[in-house]
């Protein structure tokens, strides 16, 4: 096992769910790997109980398929896989087709840094039944996880109300791009540097940090340890306060600052990492202006979220800056999206697009059929509504009825005169050929700091936000409901609500 | 950005926090760099509310540390970084002497699938101080999530009582590592198969999956699908039931069954992924039963996790296979461990060893001074007892009273005569060089089969465990309260609680 270095080398085609190869082989077995299929990619609720979510991962979404092949080891492995009667899982015509599979999907998907609602595609796959199939797993995995990630980072930094927010979450995610994918997840969704070093370098965030309380304690008092911090970063100077005595801390702080000045240096600040927050962060503020540091910054640290946040923000606690870790990174409160990945139609042997439903007892479970996109109104600067929409609509008309997928008494009429329409899903892949132009991560963070703009802090209220509106345009609304009852065969003889 | 293919082609030394290497500087700076130190990665409390922890990780902490170095473009990287003045960050000197590191520290660990408990260190690295600082964040981020994820798997794999447990998690792991560390971790703790073909293909875990509801949809008919994928697997058949409505959905597996069974096959099983899994199940063992399929298997899905399936086996549901993902692979009610890494003794510049202590204003974050290891008393196979004691200790003694860390009034007194004696932390590096011979997965899982039988099912408990006795040895409390007394500095002028 060699995690550390090889493990991603080799092609990922195999960082998927058994199922889909199976699946696969039953297609490729049945006639059906190359008929054509549509399927889409999206959530059903925003996460932590918010009003949004940020659309955050595209840019692995497209690695992962322009590198999507299966190497000469990952065939090995699968033709090793032997049926209870000890003959090949999966035949050696399969395995040759799996050789030569290249990727020719179309692939559409919103852009990292949109803020996107439940039940709109994130990514629409069409292509071959198989390929598409194939694509499920790994999609979801990179989606669902950069999603959150990016939604968590917006809601922090939205409770910091504009004070820098520094993500230090390494230690605590999962896996190690469970903290690079956060890393990255988190400076879209607003922070302003991380700890992760690895990050840094590969994606080209910010860096920061200073020191542990393990430096402190590797010298024999505070006031040594960190006189000998200024000695070595005399312009970058944030010491941690509290590794024996907080108070004791910002004194010997404050002594080592006046020798710095005394060299022509300032201190940037102190760093506060446990305790009470709200206390300590404001005798810390009154002792640093007293004693004629007015500028430096207090960071503060130490398990927190946008709730704590919030609440030491109206508590008037003394930060600056806010260094967030665990909760972020994992997303602590909900450490999974939920996304889903759904086929929506599929081409017959006569070569007509059916639309597909998948009937669930739970209505929320219902997908939208056919091939849809969605569309975003804007008026003054300001979202109005999402409408999704079946492609073969007319979007030039005047005027929009959209329903609510789950409850179809929630409507809503739009005129369109005067309205911004900004398209949601755009092309990525067309064929297989990439032909979207990828924006560097900076410009990845500019669009999210101008989609969430383009709501009302209604929207982005932590706890009970109001509802913005989504809906159905109502030919699509109609033909889902119509293949539900087709399916769920209310004419039949016995049927179940 | 290349994160799919040539992320882990380098060296991960920058995978870390940045002030691990503005303290590395600063030791390097103040002629302190390879001043010798000890520190411990212990966690202060079992995850999920439970009585007992797995640890995992170890093999992924060997691969870290034998390829350990800071490569050219990591390096430059840092070469790059600026202070406010335009001088470098780091000076060339300390990027050669970088350049030129080595790993040479001595390196213990519990081994993989060992019961643990708080306060017990799972890691200790004594070396180098500037080395063991900056392994600080990648021996956390590796053993706080494996670790996590291990404990979970046991959790869930006890409330299911012997069933099969399925890992299906890699679409809502917390990225691509998230999954296969996650997969290999659950195997460890007691599940039965991944569906995750990656970590099948790297750990030799076996996978495991059919079809989805996808499969059905692409197909006109339910029964058409099911035959088709008869067709294919006529040895693999688990047919999902709960596309469209899953009492139709068992009478069609039930009537692919019979057609599989004329040509000399059976059918395994079926799978219920939504709706009510007690009431299901039960109607679908009556129809399977009555049908003449007594020995068809139920496999049940829907987010699932150690609550929710011991509640389904006190309603007596009729599931013989359980497969479980997010909740899994997320550790979705807690995710992150939160292990933590301390300075615990330092060397000072006349070669004497001083034990350290970080004091604390929260009493269970004061950590454990000293150079330590940890012993566990077995008797007639059943653990008694673990006791955390000084490297010094002479452990041929006929008693030892262990003292609670946290509650000095909670004390045990050992009598070690016909106690069995094993030592929890054993040696994996001496100076740089690997001793440690590792066990390959099969071996680790039986060991944490072993362990996990060594400790009585009240300390397994779901909720409100028995609480198993580790405590420090008196000689290493008194050494510890004596650290804190003189930090907290009582005699001085004033002092705080």
């Amino acid at each position: 096992m060699k995690i550390t270095k090889d493990l991603y080398q080799s092609s990922l085609a195999l960082l998927t769910d058994f199922y889909q190869l199976t699946m696969a082989y039953a297609y490729w077995k049945s006639g059906k790997a190359e008929q054509e299929a549509v399927f889409n990619l999206f959530f059903r609720k925003n996460p932590f109980q918010g009003g949004f979510t940020l659309a955050a991962g595209l840019d692995y979404v497209i690695d992962f398929c322009r590198n999507f092949r299966f190497d000469k080891d990952d065939l090995e492995y699968l033709a090793e896989m032997k049926n209870s009667d000890g003959t090949p899982t999966f035949e050696s015509a399969f395995m040759e087709y799996l050789e030569h599979m290249e990727f020719k999907c179309d692939l559409e998907a919103v852009e990292e840094g949109t803020v996107i609602f439940p039940h709109t595609p994130m990514v629409k796959v069409k292509g071959p039944l198989i390929q598409c199939q194939l694509l499920e797993t790994p999609l979801l995995n990179i989606m669902n996880f950069q999603t959150l990630i990016a939604t968590k980072a917006a809601r922090i930094t939205y409770a910091a109300k504009g004070d820098s927010v520094l993500e230090f979450g390494l230690r605590r995610a999962q896996g190690i791009d469970g903290a690079l994918a956060a890393s990255r997840a988190s400076y879209i969704g607003g922070c302003s540097a991380t700890s992760n070093v690895m990050a840094g370098k590969l994606f080209g965030i910010p860096v920061s940090g200073t020191h542990a309380h393990s430096w402190i304690m590797s010298f024999d008092t505070e006031l040594e340890a960190f006189e000998a911090y200024a000695d070595a970063f005399p312009d970058k100077c944030v010491f941690l306060v509290d590794t024996y005595d907080t108070i004791n801390g910002i004194k010997n702080a404050i002594e080592v600052g006046k020798i710095l000045r005394a060299k022509g240096k300032e201190m940037l600040g102190i760093r506060i990492d446990s305790g009470d927050l709200a206390y300590y962060s404001n005798i810390a503020r009154e002792m640093l202006d007293t004693a004629g540091f007015p500028n430096a910054k207090i960071v503060a640290s130490n398990d927190l979220d946008e709730q704590i946040i919030t609440s030491l923000k109206i508590q008037e606690a003394s930060i600056d800056i806010w260094g967030v870790g665990t909760k972020l990174v994992t997303a602590y409160d909900q450490p999974a999206l939920g996304a889903v990945y759904k086929l929506s139609a599929i081409k017959n042997t006569e070569g007509k697009w059916e639309p597909k439903v998948k009937v669930s007892q739970q209505s929320i479970k219902i997908n939208i059929p056919g091939e849809h996109n969605a569309i975003r109104f804007i008026r003054n600067g300001k979202a109005v509504a999402d409408m999704i929409y079946l492609e073969t609509e007319d979007l030039s008309k005047t005027s929009f009825t959209i329903i609510d997928p789950i409850d179809p008494t929630k409507r809503k009429k739009i005129m369109t005169k005067g309205l911004e329409q900004e398209k949601l899903l755009i092309p990525i892949f067309i064929a297989g050929q990439k032909v979207y132009e990828r924006p560097n991560l900076g410009q990845i963070k500019e669009n999210a700091r101008r989609n969430l703009n383009l709501f009302d802090k209604a929207h982005k209220r932590l706890v009970n936000p109001h509802i913005y509106p989504v809906g159905l345009e109502e030919s699509l609304y109609q033909l889902r409901t119509d293949l539900v009852f087709k399916m769920k065969n209310y004419d039949g003889e016995e049927s179940n609500i």
